[in-house]
């Protein structure tokens, strides 16, 4: 059943594992557009971000020439906890589907926050405790980001505030719990911690919250605490630049066997575990040595890439956070319900923007019911139950698969299984029970949501 | 941090993987005793046992002789989408405890069905298959046994039905969508469907079940459906044999960097996990090849090894199955409400029994608050979070570790991890809130389940 070679699981030996990221920016041709301040629609400074990041994270965030940054070794040391995370080769999918085409997908579920969001919190945490802070704030919706950063916090000794969207912390009483039992501190938002949750709750007594009313509450309290800083799961370059570990990890796998894959599927929310993918492959692709088909999968719910503009926007619905230059549907667009609430963001990483609009990669929708259908699917042959987000890139992976069956062709087919879904029984029950629905947003809504855009000079 | 050449993580190559499982029978000097058919009170022949259990699974169940059983093809293919599990070396934990003891994990947990069950599911699911059956019945109540049984058969295309304990049904909500993404039918027991389940539901209405109704459901439903067959997930004989997979994974592990381990911890609920583990290393002791210290360590609300008596005793409170000789508080004998589901039974495994009557190998009871403070403190270290059952061995590890750092003692500790806590998390908060009591059962009540017991000869 299997190829001679290739073991169902390739790991890399601890001296295989990458000793730095890579930051796609210094090979890019057209580089990202920088964040604007806000109050004065400029670039914002190193200085200026310093007051909501860690300083070295800011160098991070802003640095456009170095191909690859050092990961200090105490990052090293964490990683090694859980990684290198397994490629699998998908053999029991293949036969099930009866393809030709060779299946593989990269899994980072193996860890106890359940995704691939570890990667940067553990880096995020580590810099916050070497500049002597006492703590970090953030927010979290579907729970994975905060779930990440409690752990990271509780290994570093750091205090960790989470704002928990309402409506999450109500519905996910077991995410909640996940995160006090790392030691984190977890409020619900909007709450009467901040002035701006006061003000909220005045204006709205019934609210259960927002994603962006949990930042803006993260971001006051980072500010009035001493020692405190923000931080944040997605979008950013620094994310980018610490999920690129996925993708390194995923070429070192490869070349070790020799396997030159044809193309490389990742889910799309916020672009980090995409951006964090494709990185290595797209360098290679721009520095002209190899070519590959690099595809975003992003919910029909919530299509910024496929559906949305590449212009600078609000980052966060409550507009106090930079704007960033993105595919983005506007930062008022609310998605319809959708269970892959990983995957509910109106814009994209600007890294993974420009990709696009520089055709150096392609993106696709999928239609919720199908991405269950294919997450099932994978479950019963593979055994692993992944997360709503992980199984857009499954659908797609599958579909790719079928159009090798019609043509014949063997072609190498990678994707990224971002985490489990242990969290998000109730969406499967829902699909278990054939009650769940699709979401689709008219050209009406997308274009009024889009006419609210900033002007930018 | 790390010791020079022991890595974090020991994976074995897919080429290291046992091929056969240990059959400690063969080595023991006092073989367990056979079970004993209810109605004559005579040893179960093969016969009796095949009408209840898949053939090759009977002559497993009765085989005293073959110290290896190869395992079939098919079911390494499988072991290889989530096997070798890591044998995990806890640098952190060691650092935080500050202990010269090198303590070593077995961690079960990577796998969708979060334990070690899955090691004998497929292997009972195969020879389902192979004998050419529809399907299987079972029951399960922490539910980790339905989720590992219900992914085998899935893989397999075998028909699963679990009779799930109505409570947990009600109230882990989230297991038996997991069961029913991997395709099984799950009926909550006491039900409509069996003869045992109408009388029940006649003479209490209200109740809310119990697992000796539920194995009871699940063998009247396997007798009465052709082409059915009854299984099991820990106790018997046959589930021993394929957990030893854990123990020979990791004997070779510590083989490979010349590692003697001093003792080897587990938790005892039926003690299939126990059994597994262990069964290399009490057949070296056996053998007069090593010596090491085995412990078992089981919740002081359900002390079957440390309080109960080695008698014969009906294995289900049903009274339907066979009778096992073994470490029993009484078949009668209802444990307090504790949060590790998977050790509340009344009995052991007649294997792990004969081990602790023949001195072998050691018992110890730890309460539950401590068990989940060793949890946490392990969680926020080590990154796995894990299941309740597993934390009791990691409480006696702990315990151990700290005793050599008063003493100084270098020793090496090995303990199993069966399993991630995802489905605990009602068990986690109640801790969190401070509000988790600890359960002693009187000598009073232990006398009177006692007094029960049936008398044989």
């Amino acid at each position: 059943m299997t190829d001679n070679k290739i073991p169902y699981k390739i790991y890399l030996e601890e001296q295989e594992m990458p000793k730095a990221w890579y930051n796609l920016r210094a090979d890019m041709i057209n580089k990202p557009a920088p964040l604007l301040n806000p109050e004065t629609m400029q670039p914002m400074t190193a200085e200026e971000l310093g007051q909501v990041f860690c300083d070295e994270l800011v160098a991070q965030e802003l640095d456009e020439t170095n191909p690859y940054i050092e990961i200090p070794e105490e990052i090293r040391d964490f990683y090694k906890m859980y990684r290198p995370s397994p490629l699998v080769r998908a053999y029991c999918l293949e036969e099930k589907l009866q393809t030709p085409a060779k299946i593989y997908y990269k899994f980072e579920g193996n860890n106890t926050s359940g995704s691939h969001k570890l990667n940067s919190a553990i880096a995020q945490a580590y810099y916050a405790k070497k500049q002597g802070l006492k703590g970090v704030t953030t927010e979290t919706g579907a729970g994975q980001w905060g779930t990440a950063l409690s752990m990271a916090c509780s290994y570093f000794g750091l205090d960790c505030k989470v704002f928990m969207v309402k409506v999450s912390y109500e519905q996910k009483p077991f995410r909640r719990e996940v995160m006090r039992t790392y030691g984190a501190y977890v409020t619900p938002s909007p709450s009467m911690e901040t002035e701006v949750g006061k003000k909220i709750l005045m204006e709205h007594p019934g609210t259960t919250g927002s994603l962006g009313c949990a930042i803006s509450e993260a971001v006051e309290t980072a500010g009035k605490l001493d020692g405190y800083r923000y931080v944040l799961g997605s979008v950013l370059n620094q994310v980018l630049l610490h999920q690129t570990i996925i993708g390194l990890e995923t070429k070192a796998a490869l070349d070790k066997y020799n396997i030159k894959p044809d193309m490389i599927i990742g889910c799309a929310g916020g672009g980090s575990n995409l951006g964090g993918l494709i990185a290595p492959f797209a360098g290679e692709k721009i520095r002209g040595e190899a070519d590959y088909q690099l595809i975003a999968v992003e919910p029909e719910s919530c299509p910024s890439l496929t559906r949305g503009k590449y212009a600078y926007d609000y980052c966060d619905t409550g507009k106090v956070c930079p704007l960033s230059k993105m595919y983005t549907l506007g930062s008022g667009f609310i998605p319809a319900s959708s269970h892959a609430g990983g995957l509910r963001y109106h814009g994209m990483s600007s890294v993974v923007s420009q990709l696009y609009a520089d055709g150096l990669m392609e993106a696709r929708t999928v239609k919720q019911t199908e991405v269950f259908k294919a997450a099932q699917e994978f479950a019963r042959v593979e055994g692993i139950l992944p997360a709503p987000e992980s199984s857009h890139a499954i659908k797609v992976a599958i579909d790719e698969a079928m159009k090798c069956k019609e043509t014949g062709e063997e072609k190498t087919i990678v994707f990224g299984l971002t985490g489990t879904g242990y969290f998000d029984l109730y969406a499967y029950q829902k699909f278990n029970d054939g009650v769940m629905e699709d979401f689709c947003p008219s050209d009406e809504d997308i274009a009024a949501s889009l006419a609210k855009l900033p002007v930018i000079e």
